[in-house]
């Protein structure tokens, strides 16, 4: 790559470290910067370009945060080379990963399509409100009128009824499965779970010293003839469900299992949790039950993200917790971190108090549905090749069965080398000599349709290539 | 109280609820509104003084999560009634403490002092310069930047020499022990701590199963002779210290001490934890030694907190990690909460990159010490009670021994009739059986010169009238 040839566009709203970042990143993905390339000096390069060096640091520094290249002390930025794992393919700077240049592993949506503008103006109307009142300590459960306001939408769209006494607001699902562990369990306890499930979730239990036995899923659920009998042999203090577009295999509960899971945990006395990032995403139908919506006994601990719905960096869902386990977790809680940002509570109190959430959420729920319906349409492609999968009709993922020959985890480096990031089922079960090798996930949630089409295309290629 | 007598004034700076929500609170405070009166239904209130429903909703609202009053479902706001524990008058809606009108418990600033509008511009140039960006998944180390300016200003300020990779940003210092305990205790191991010392230490180091072996401290540090033994015995992993105004005795180490305890750290092989909460508020000299700065062994694990320097409502601290705990760290704090808010760190890092961080401590210390110095003044007429303490020369708080017949918590209770929040030295012990009842802590950061002269008359008084 010639750095000379980058062309910046002063007129432009995207800024100028941002179009400099993408045409090196750009230069990166097709390799015409190699791995290992050293970049060029900052005021070297802001010489060339006629540019401030401050915009070439921004652009060089989001470059390496999003792991296109690594920087060595005083020595300069070297573009960089992968690893998998749900989470670290969030956040981890992670070269080839982060090289492909279309990624269907992320469940998140693209930052393009974020509320930036409207949560902006509730930040400063909170600012301007409260002043240093948004910094001081919040209350470690979150600010109360979040949670009343929380209480109702619950009520409104999940037909969950409960206080705002029994809400704790929480820095993401991740840090509701912590609070939860550190809550309930302690080390030789046992979780039950399902399998394949969120290797996030296990992780976190399995810090806390916790025993995972995973329980195979049917087409309606957890299996319950299955499940019924770990129980009688482990005796689960947690049982960890998703019961709405389950995390990887897309799968609903049918209502009928949800109501034999309470009576199981009614009999057996253990607490449900129940996982839910994304029940909102329904394409079809409106029918939301959960666990917590149908919880008479008080026993669901019910988890909700925001991270899908509307933006992972607030780092911000909620906990509804059964009465007699409130104080304790509030006081886990407060060890845990003391109280979260007042600020961003505020301004999301404010966001669902001027309705922009509901029409961020039509918003979202309408770019999803169109990416669904290509990916599906697309999909068609595979089924020669004896792939096959359920149509989820919601969320934001595909969970496909390979054929017989096929394995997850050489498909998964097979489309690396061509630019395509898939998750192969390995990563979802939670114990290692139980993996399986032959599924894959597919998300579109930060995928364009041009994308969509492409990707689908490069894997459609690479079974070929792999399967005759 | 008559609220028909409520004055507010609309051309006021201050917002009309904040108007309300004082008038209400110092009602409280002065028992004109006793515990249990059912306040004004909203609608009723917001006819009579002339103002949208909306004014009275949020005074409520922050006379409820500032502890004043609780909401009944359906039946409206009752003024309410107290407890203690440091984090729990932090961030609990606490009745009788938090109707004390003067609060020495609190080593938080006051939010009238936070700087607000500075920060509010950072916020808005990192909306308006990375978008949605500032809101997706945020490395879990932290944002780059951000640590590379704290590399920086260890280097300058504190004589610490480190690497961004080192550093692991945390949602405050509470989150930062979360983290150690999480990666380095397991159920079982012993943890060595000051006595007395910060609770919500001791009770995350518990929470995980670890057992606390308390030490003594001399007026040098932590009692060097005593530890050796307790280390012979115990094998600790950790071993926790405030070596900069320790809280809550506000005793400094010297460098001897400090050097002594990293060779004890080698020859055992331990992990030293230092917790620097307050180094940079020293109101005499500004050598800033601290263990970590003394570090060649790759042993110490430095939490720092931003709460009490800048503001507590960011939630935000660093931790710098030994290198052979780097990965294991990032995987705590993943399994933890995946990564923190990416808006915070980047508008933390503009904070320090446009010097604000430095304006802003500078105001901050002049503030401070002018306290301290009223304080210490004030102090000076409780000598001819038997009441000691050592100039701390720094920090926010100072450690008053009582003479012998006076008990620290009955002392606590009869202040806190008169108005008066302090914190008895009870809480500061780890072994609930060796508590010590003869200490009391008084922090001057949430108080002005008026309520620091009054707070001390009012002590003064009731040992006066306890004692004689």
């Amino acid at each position: 790559m010639n750095f000379v040839s980058i062309q910046l566009d002063n007129t432009s709203n995207e800024p100028l470290y941002l179009q400099l970042f993408n045409q090196i990143k750009q230069a990166i993905l097709s390799e015409q910067l190699p791995t290992n390339y050293r970049l060029p000096a900052i005021r070297t390069l802001a010489k060339t370009l006629q540019v401030n060096n401050v915009t070439v640091i921004n652009a060089y520094k989001q470059l390496e945060s999003s792991g296109y290249v690594i920087s060595k002390k005083g020595s300069g930025f070297y573009v960089s080379k992968p690893n998998t794992s749900e989470i670290s393919l969030m956040t981890t700077p992670n070269p080839k990963a982060a090289k492909a240049s279309i990624n269907f592993s992320s469940a998140s949506p693209h930052p393009g399509i974020f509320p930036t503008d409207s949560f902006k103006a509730c930040l400063n109307q909170v600012l301007d409100r409260d002043k240093g009142f948004a910094f001081g300590y919040q209350e470690t459960n979150g600010f109360m009128p979040l949670r009343e306001v929380l209480v109702e939408y619950l009520q409104k769209e999940h037909h969950i009824l409960t206080t705002p006494e029994s809400i704790q607001i929480v820095s993401g699902a991740q840090q509701g499965i912590d609070i939860i562990s550190k809550s309930c369990l302690n080390a030789g306890d046992y979780v039950i779970t399902e399998t394949p499930t969120y290797n996030g979730a296990t992780d976190a239990f399995k810090s806390r010293g916790a025993r995972i036995v995973p329980v195979e899923l049917t087409s309606e659920g957890i299996d319950l003839i299955a499940l019924e009998k770990r129980i009688n042999i482990c005796k689960p203090k947690l049982v960890y469900v998703m019961t709405k577009f389950q995390n990887p295999t897309t799968l609903c509960y049918t209502q009928q299992t949800l109501k034999a899971l309470l009576q199981l945990a009614q009999k057996y006395d253990f607490y449900l949790v129940e996982d839910d990032s994304m029940s909102e995403l329904s394409y079809k139908d409106k029918s939301t039950y959960s666990l917590k919506s149908l919880d008479t006994f008080n026993c669901v601990i019910y988890i909700k993200s925001f991270s899908k719905l509307l933006m992972p960096g607030l780092r911000i869902g909620f906990l509804v917790i059964p009465d007699n386990l409130l104080d304790h977790f509030t006081r886990t809680k407060q060890m845990t971190d003391i109280a979260a940002s007042g600020l961003i509570h505020r301004s999301l109190d404010l966001f669902f108090r001027t309705n922009k959430w509901e029409e961020h959420l039509s918003y979202m729920k309408a770019i999803y549905t169109s990416k669904y319906e290509l990916m599906l349409s697309q999909l068609n492609k595979l089924k020669v090749y004896n792939i096959t999968y359920t149509e989820p009709n919601g969320g934001l993922c595909f969970w496909l069965k390979l054929s017989k020959n096929i394995s997850a985890y050489k498909l998964y480096e097979l489309c690396l080398d061509k630019g395509l990031l898939i998750l192969p089922s390995t990563i979802f079960y939670p114990n290692t000599h139980k993996q399986r090798d032959s599924f894959i996930r597919l998300s579109f949630a930060p995928c364009d349709a041009k994308e969509i089409v492409e990707g689908i295309a490069i894997l459609e290629e690479v079974i070929k290539g792999y399967s005759y």
